[in-house]
């Protein structure tokens, strides 16, 4: 990745690859990132939820509030 | 569900269905869409109050501030 | 209710009607709504608080601050 | 008070008389409003503060930033 | 203190004089207010820290976040 | 370091260098810092998470939504 | 000091000179100011890290973000 790169830009090369979100919370929500704008709401397909690295819920597509969101990272 | 899509898009998508919303106070409010805005206020009809899992409440239509969502998904 | 409606319309339509207004914290107040603006700002007459259910207390006409408000939806 | 009122009018319409504040941190100051701005940034004068219905403490004029407001009634 | 005049104007009356500054972590600042600006950011001279009306510490000058304050009354 | 520059030159110094960043939530991460914005959104790769200073994860590269940061500092 | 400044004029006086800020968390951090700006994010120098008067850590530079900031001061 070279430098001068923006973090949005970061966000764009995750699209369609699975990724782990932690909320403030203290959930994790993992799936395919569909969609984020500038106030990093988020849309993930096959959303999952997990609390202490344990699988709580599936949801289809979800909608996340950007100002709930700690961190974005790549599943793998 | 193409790529470059924007979040308020899969809001769009989600009109008239049914949507589970999660509150940052831990309650979960489902409804049918019915109106939302670029600040994620949203209107819900039919809406019901669960917290965990069990229906406190039932309102007609509710409007919910939108700084208070977590994440909304569809109700299956 | 027809699609495409803003959240802002159906606060319009409450108007000089008995709302329900949930707080972030853990109140109630109802009464009825007079005046809305776009922070969701709210004045109320004839308000009167609860918590748990319980009418705790009433005021004439009470001006809320939208970022302290959860919700708004009809009293019935 | 007609229809179509914005919450601003009503503080207004305060003015110069006896409200009761309440703030975010559970405390209840009451005074007589002297001015305010669209932030609900709040001057009362003989200002005082009160817990648990218990007199507290008497200021002079006092300067309220809005963001510590939940809510502003008329005293009677 | 006529009608009509707004919150900073008070503040500004209030320069160069003694001031209480009530922050949202409980405790007090009192000092000569010197400066302020549309944040609320405020700066002190002679600042003193109390909690609990305890003096805790002293300070020379000292530069406020307006973001952390409750209220800001006159020493006396 | 000149007087004069801004905290976001100070950023742009340490790209492509080792930070520790602190959360709000009382958690560390540590990782090289590859981009950041005028939120303070940051990215950075080969990220670690830390607790007490204990290794709790390790991330491929991560985008950290800027307000829940305390402070990044250069990591020696 | 003059009347009439304004509050990043008494930050800009204390660039270059040790400052002792106050962090929201509870923590204190003692350090040479270099930089700051209108969100007073802040850079220091040779930073450290106090809790309850027990220096914790040292920091080379440091970034801080300006909304988990209480208070800056002199650091004698």
């Amino acid at each position: 990745m070279e430098s001068n790169s923006r973090p949005l830009d970061t966000l764009n090369k995750a699209r369609d690859k699975k990724v782990i979100i932690e909320l403030k919370n203290g959930k994790q929500i993992r799936g395919t990132l569909i969609a984020f704008d500038i106030h990093i709401n988020i849309v993930l397909e096959d959303a999952e939820e997990y609390q202490d690295n344990e699988l709580k819920r599936k949801f289809g597509s979800t909608f996340i509030r950007g100002d709930t969101i700690i961190l974005i990272s790549p599943s793998e």
